[in-house]
């Protein structure tokens, strides 16, 4: 992560400047607003901004006029209850805002979840800074052998060291020559007064998909869910799990009775297919399945011993 | 506006409950937090959250790293130019959640704006208030002659008596045949033991279209800017604008620079087609254009009379 | 389902017109197009377009140049694949447009589904027909007694005669004061001349939950079958269950593998929670696992033996 | 553009399979199905499927059972009136569906426009193209002056041609060694034995912004058109406006009432705010009005001085 000086005081100002409000606080997400959340080499993730908390789920699924008065307990199973089945507008109700910093790439992965709010750093009209994503020793994979789209063992030696060594120099050299065509010092101002200089929103054609980026992006409790369900899981990319596993522990922050309903039932969670469940059954019942002549493709018997714990074969 | 006494003693409770936050506070808005305005005879719109202020869009616009340092009127500058060309993501960077009670009929059109979060008092789960919206005399309107989706004078005399009579009269026949089918008193116990009473869910059906529901309905602010300039403006019926008036109320004392150049670019404005404005150009410029030869149908000529403020003939 | 004369012959006509295509052809889809499927008393669901078939997705998923040379059965793993993994976006690539005629509370519901297209009849500008639902003997349920949001057994005897007798009654009464308030007939016609007659946007609000409207509501498939999980299951209030099962049946015509996958993957598939595999994998193991103990509270474990088809005790 | 052999191979065989449809069909776009229009130097647009017609969008609006017998005249007038007053939803009744290659930068700017269905050529799963977007010579402009987002004059002589080869140069090493990461041949053999491979999704970060990718995007005509009156606007980003221009060019084929009243109410038009309307109306009154007095800023009189096609000073 790298914050200028300037940037770390704007945000210790933004952090000292409380005041008073009516509305819901979350005093778990309070403490952590503002701050930067390191993640991968330079990129960061920080909350700075959030509407409602845990209660606000339940207001809004029983449409009522305060702030209620029922147990603590009675609101932490209605939550429960809500997410076990499926009720997803309740958690729409509460909305958070992030600042995030990351590497192109992954936010091309990150924007097709297209329900939420987005402003990006334009390279139209800006510079972007000369930072890019270079992965640590131990995340350089291989292709997955087994998985199209997935990663294998850690390449070592040579081959590694040659691939960071190409990464650098790349990301190194398309920057020297995005700088060279902007033809701009940092004050903007014009660097050798014999050329013109290309327009930045041509310019930034140069840049290599792991240069840094960044963006505030909002959404709601429910979309944010969604998200963390598909970004935070085993098989999404590394790079941007990071990400999800840091928005995770400002969730855990500001709605511990969400978060908790969360992870029991939707990130543990499995679904077994009618054909699967039938055979489930007849395993309960005593009877000894085997694939041929359970109705499911090799691939989805392995799918289900695994979710089991069982030997496929 | 009919509060019950409890009910009143929540929204109270509710803003008693002050706490310190580190999110930007609109002050202007704190002051009317969870308060009722009343809205038609027995309706309101009250704020239950919000995120956000003037400077949270200036600030995603530039994607900055804190509450920033800039005067005051650069920020209203930089409102106003996004506001006029029409950029519309920075504004989605503020949300408001309301709790409105409002009649069926109306409910039903405010739902076609979709980019919104919704939780509204179900009729399955719940029983209905025997509370519907009656006109006030006033408003009573005879069909318009010239526009088919829209009102004329105001009926008089006995029509409107019978009227008023019948509408007050068969909201309550069929309230009261809606109880009857429930058979269950307020406290869910069965009135007559002889009887089982028809499910929720079907007894509702026999509700007319003016009885009052209620929803937490939660948006951001460029998509309330544009239900706004739909349901503000004066061809919307008279029952959903008299909502939409509320809550621009709502937006001014939030957030005060962007309502300001909403009214100014957004509500007041009229768009003209190329044409019209060629014919513009051409009156300017001294030349007398008439609905012949001017390129207009008569009806589109009348439009752009209007507009420029003169006579049609 | 009442089609007059004329809109059966509109019907007929469109059904009549032949033409040539270069695009993806769904046989089975066009054997059932424009024709009208019955559900409730008055109410009918009819495709009157769509785009694309099981072949369509596969190609979105490959992002391939043109129908290819694959085999069927490549093509049926391949969604079932994208089925079993919750890959969403190639089945957003088919699209489906249904006139629908149904009654305003199962709109009501229905019009939740937000990522849809929908063009309702208006009654702000036009006179709605004289058409309401009336609950079959055999549907008229009485309130569940250990759900709050569902129906019990059906109601008989004297007090389902008199229900049936409220809601027709009912309903034919506030539309004789809604025809009468409108004081025009349906050329069009002012009634009775003394009279002005009062607006339609207003006079509409008369009318009861039951009375039928219509509309054009046009999704692709991956939201369709998002709402067909939701409103083609058991827990789903029959009067909308019913337009749910005649879509059911559009679909299994169109993109028949599409159909099976998501009748395997979807519609008969449960969920486990993290707890619950924990317990399915002890009983599997052999051992005697009881609620107490078991980590779940009454109500889930209630749920997951009948999920396991096991007495719950 | 460069399509394989076997891609136009694919193209033609899709081109030459037509069937029967009971469905609208729109024979100008009949005539361009499936053909890639050539947009830059790499890149192309080809309509692979669509819903709908002109015929389609009256329909809606009308929520009416047939095609319909009114004049062709009376269909054009509802057209215009629904586009000239806003009313969004019939136009979202047709649906399109494009094949498009372009640059990844370019996609960055598109894929904002979340309205829209998209399936993308994956680079975790697959293997990009060696091919890049190299501006033409008369498109390589310098950094416009007077705004901060845009491009100013040509470039020439020595800067225009070593911009040119630092773009080739820096595309074709960066893609080289993008090669020699994955260890890949084109069949998906491993290359030099000695070696692993970098997995598909980290190595294509080493790729720069001009690299092509492809998508499926299939959306609604409304939102199209919000997509084409931002994108086909002069103030676009040229390497995006093109591919809106190729747009706009099926879209006349498609449905050519409501790309006539597109056009005429959409594209040429300008709004005008409360106070700019004010001038218009004293101007026309006769009187001289200067920006001094006027209530409007400089920048906002020299834009309305600039649409009413007069001097500003």
């Amino acid at each position: 992560m790298a914050l200028t000086e300037a940037q770390q005081q704007e945000i210790e100002a933004a952090r000292a400047a409380e005041g008073r409000t009516r509305r819901p606080v979350a005093p778990g997400l309070e403490a952590l607003l503002y701050q930067a959340i390191p993640v991968l080499d330079h990129g960061f993730l920080r909350v700075v901004d959030y509407m409602g908390d845990d209660a606000a789920v339940v207001q809004a699924a029983r449409v009522s006029y305060g702030r209620g008065t029922r147990a603590a307990n009675e609101d932490r199973g209605l939550i429960r209850y809500l997410m076990r089945h499926r009720h997803s507008t309740p958690f729409e109700m509460c909305e958070i805002k992030y600042h995030v910093k990351l590497p192109i790439f992954v936010a091309r992965q990150w924007i097709r979840h297209r329900t939420a709010n987005v402003n990006e750093y334009s390279a139209r009209y800006s510079i972007l800074d000369r930072e890019f994503y270079i992965p640590a020793p131990e995340h350089l994979a291989a292709q997955s052998s087994s998985n199209r789209q997935g990663r294998g063992t850690v390449l070592a030696g040579e081959e590694a060291a040659e691939v960071l060594r190409l990464l650098r120099q790349d990301a190194m050299t398309t920057y020297d020559h995005y700088a060279w065509m902007l033809n701009e010092d940092e004050a903007g101002d014009t660097v050798d007064t014999s050329r013109q200089g290309l327009a930045r929103e041509l310019a930034r054609m140069n840049l290599t998909l792991n240069t840094y980026t960044q963006w505030y992006w909002k959404t709601d409790l429910h979309n944010l869910f969604h998200f963390l369900s598909l970004r935070a899981d085993s098989h999404a990319q590394y790079e941007i799990r990071v990400y999800a596993e840091a928005m995770l522990k400002t969730v855990a922050a500001w709605v511990p009775a969400c978060f908790e309903a969360f992870s029991e039932y939707r990130m543990g969670a499995v679904t077994l297919s009618a054909r699967m469940l039938e055979i489930v059954r007849r395993m309960l019942a005593g009877e000894a399945v085997a694939q041929e002549g359970s109705g499911l493709s090799k691939r989805e018997w392995r799918e289900l011993m695994e979710v089991l714990g069982r030997e496929a074969g």
